[in-house]
């Protein structure tokens, strides 16, 4: 030790921290060095503190923290001494890059953003953020943050969700899509994507079957493969999951569960016909199989039609129900919901406690509030008024522009176009050069599972203006033209 | 067919469904319950609509619905049929149950809660939600959704959660606790918890062996073991981690991970000295094993000591360092994070977008919005204040009431005192009987994990004021005593 003690120990009398502390921070510097050794004496406090100019006092108290942490220790009256007990370091390069091995999770791929700037977005499907129901969700945070109760929703809650919001369901369940729940059969999820990974892990051991649409949703197929289920894929027609082929896969051996899309299918946007539902729930009552459904985007279903959920059926017994209302409010709202069978949601929602605990209760309260004073009902009715023009927009931009290249079926709801190319069309180059010119398409690719190419596109339209619209349709027949 | 069709399709103006969507829906019911059947004539739409009562085109439309979704169809001029491919329902009882398995996991013990009606409750070591800074947060929620990009946020964001809120906590580690970490090596979590499953899912292969600490926490316990991890239990003195006992377990068999709670050891709240930190990280980086610093409640550390995480040694390659911020201002708002080597983190993030895609941004966004204007910093100051008067209280009323009958060490810092009976007790005996006189305690066995008896208490005090406190210690002794 050459150096004196005050530069080594600099202090600054204006800095925050105290002056104590700043000396026991430099003391652990020099030890963690190598500077000071361990069994190296140091000076007596009053020495120290006359070196360094402070009070003695402030050099004991140094001292005293440094022992009590086992930095030093003092053997009575022959003084202060850097620990015995600390283990010498071999003059290692410090971090040198971690030497533990782990799972690797990049080959998932994320789902794809939703607002793009400058950039005329056809997206997955997702509802416009422009028309997020802004005023009311700040509103009912307000409201939140000034009842009466309010220091009792800070502390834990239900890994269901809260109960208000619960009961809001339920009551949204009846009246809407038919479907009689109990509010202590759901579980308030983050977003449907949580309630597909619960789903998953409650339901499959490793090897079990399950049946997929095929071309299906990504995430989907990623989430229960990750959770250890052998995925087949089962053909998607213009009537939805092609039954037929399921049945097949029954009759040849044993499957867990089956995951449809059937109010919307994803990316099609087929909704399955009432014979194949029906079909659907025979065959899952014969074989014993869960049938998983997501149930997306309900709201958002133009044609003339009664079409419940599979979930309403007085004789489907094995449905998991999956929905949410990413979709109708903004996608950063993150509540989604599984209702199912008492025991299996019983079970789910135990599952939950050691993946979050529970759900974001100050938000669960807000579109709690929001759902019992209908302006969840009011919002969905003018987005519905706004996407439905936009649909009918799209029609006609597909048919004005690009109806010599594409085939399509005008879809009976959901927020996107299913248009197939009449000749084949690398997508991905397409891509490339629509991004150049200002227009962005998600990738197709990604829905297929069967490596066969699907020489088409999904366009999600309900986030684009009427000007938008007919840009980017322009745009993408100007591109396929050449 | 022998009903009339008005009193099987009675109509209600009044109800807020379109009367050709009262009709569709009473035809799907009939043929549901076996009344319609397949093959089954319709009256033509003008005979129905004189039964009914409404005007034809209204069961044109209904018709043209049943028969696009598939219920009923069409032969040209031959009329309207039930739909004959229909599978006929073989009079089975409707929602039998459902016949599929799944896995069971009620056997996760939820974590217990903080807030109990008219008790005086002396929970695992929560703050005191009636402190939390509810006016700031209020504030900072409607600034948020006052901001211009507020659309912005309401889409898709990052799946390591708000770039705004990782910058901010980049500043605090760096500042308060001597960590040097970029903030794309961050992923902001729901919780610890759920930093304790990404970091569990992200490391263990199924077999892999984990070192936790024993007495431990449970949550962590159950959340390695779910994971796949054979868990072994090393001691805890009062040093922290018994480290000599996980170096013969290193020379014995290959490890993965250690989970360690250095800075408040949960349960027994013993700060672990510096001799077993660095003996822990030479350990590490010898056997290449990871270490899992769980620092829950870094703020509050009483004692003048200036003890910095693992995770900030230099020479500590491998640890995985998880905090969070429930603990300072409320177990609701669940904002975690984890940082460790940049491909782990990466990887981790990946996963989690398979959970639950991406955090609460509005939450994170005004939390961010918090720890840039300094309100968490005061905040965390106030309570530090007032958890350290109770800290003292505890002590003086552990003393006063109950020192012949226990053993104890004033806690350097966190939020609950350590508690051991002198004589044999029959901890779950004695919750029952406080339970009767209006206090509440945890149960103490969930964290022995050898099934040895612990013969000891875990007593949160920051969430009682100064008169639960007294009472609540005089109560334990008097139930004690007898």
């Amino acid at each position: 030790m050459l150096r004196p003690w005050h530069t080594i120990l600099p202090i600054d009398f204006g800095n925050e921290l105290a002056v104590y502390q700043q000396i026991a921070d430099g003391i652990i510097a020099e030890i963690k060095k190598g500077r000071l050794r361990p069994g190296t004496p140091l000076p007596g406090s009053r020495v120290l503190a006359d070196d360094i100019g402070v009070n003695r006092k402030t050099v004991v108290l140094a001292y005293e923290a440094l022992i009590a942490e086992g930095w030093l220790e003092t053997t009575g009256k022959r003084g202060t001494f850097v620990s015995g007990e600390l283990p010498r370091f071999k003059n290692e390069p410090p971090r040198t890059g971690s030497s533990f091995g782990f799972n690797d999770y990049h080959t998932i791929q994320p789902m794809q953003g939703s607002v793009t700037a400058n950039l005329i977005a056809f997206n997955d499907g997702l509802p416009d953020v422009r028309l997020a129901p802004m005023e009311e969700l700040a509103r009912a945070y307000k409201r939140i943050f000034k009842q009466k109760a309010r220091w009792r929703m800070l502390g834990y809650g239900s890994e269901k969700g809260e109960e208000r919001l619960r009961l809001a369901l339920t009551a949204m369940l009846s009246h809407k899509r038919g479907m009689n729940v109990h509010h202590n059969d759901i579980c308030i999820t983050r977003g449907s994507q949580m309630a597909l990974y619960l789903t998953a892990h409650t339901l499959i051991s490793n090897g079990d079957t399950v049946a997929m649409e095929s071309p299906g949703y990504l995430p989907a197929w990623q989430t229960f493969g990750k959770a250890g289920a052998k995925l087949v894929p089962i053909k998607v027609d213009d009537k939805g999951m092609v039954i037929e082929e399921l049945e097949q896969l029954c009759k040849s051996r044993r499957i867990k569960a089956v995951y449809v899309t059937p109010h919307h299918q994803f990316p099609t946007a087929v909704s399955m016909k009432v014979e194949r539902r029906l079909k659907l729930i025979e065959l899952s009552n014969r074989y014993g199989f869960a049938i998983i459904e997501d149930d997306y985007d309900h709201e958002f279903h133009f044609e003339a039609k009664s079409l419940l959920p599979l979930a309403s059926n007085a004789h489907a017994a094995n449905v998991i129900y999956i929905s949410s209302l990413s979709k109708l409010v903004a996608p950063a709202v993150r509540i989604g919901y599984v209702t199912g069978p008492a025991a299996f949601i019983q079970s789910l929602a135990s599952l939950r406690s050691i993946i979050d605990r529970q759900g974001d209760t100050i938000m669960e309260q807000a579109i709690a509030e929001l759902m019992e004073e209908g302006a969840i009902n009011r919002h969905a009715k003018r987005a519905f008024g706004i996407y439905g023009e936009r649909r009918e927009l799209m029609d006609q931009y597909l048919t004005t522009h690009l109806s010599k290249r594409v085939t399509y079926q005008k879809p009976e709801g959901g927020l996107a176009f299913w248009v197939r190319f009449n000749q084949p069309v690398d997508t991905e180059e397409l891509r490339g050069k629509l991004l150049k010119k200002g227009v962005s398409i998600m990738s197709t690719e990604r829905f297929s599972f069967t490596g066969e190419p699907l020489n088409a596109l999904r366009l999600g339209y309900a986030s684009l203006t009427q000007t938008e619209l007919e840009e980017g349709i322009k745009t993408i027949a100007t591109v396929v033209k050449r």
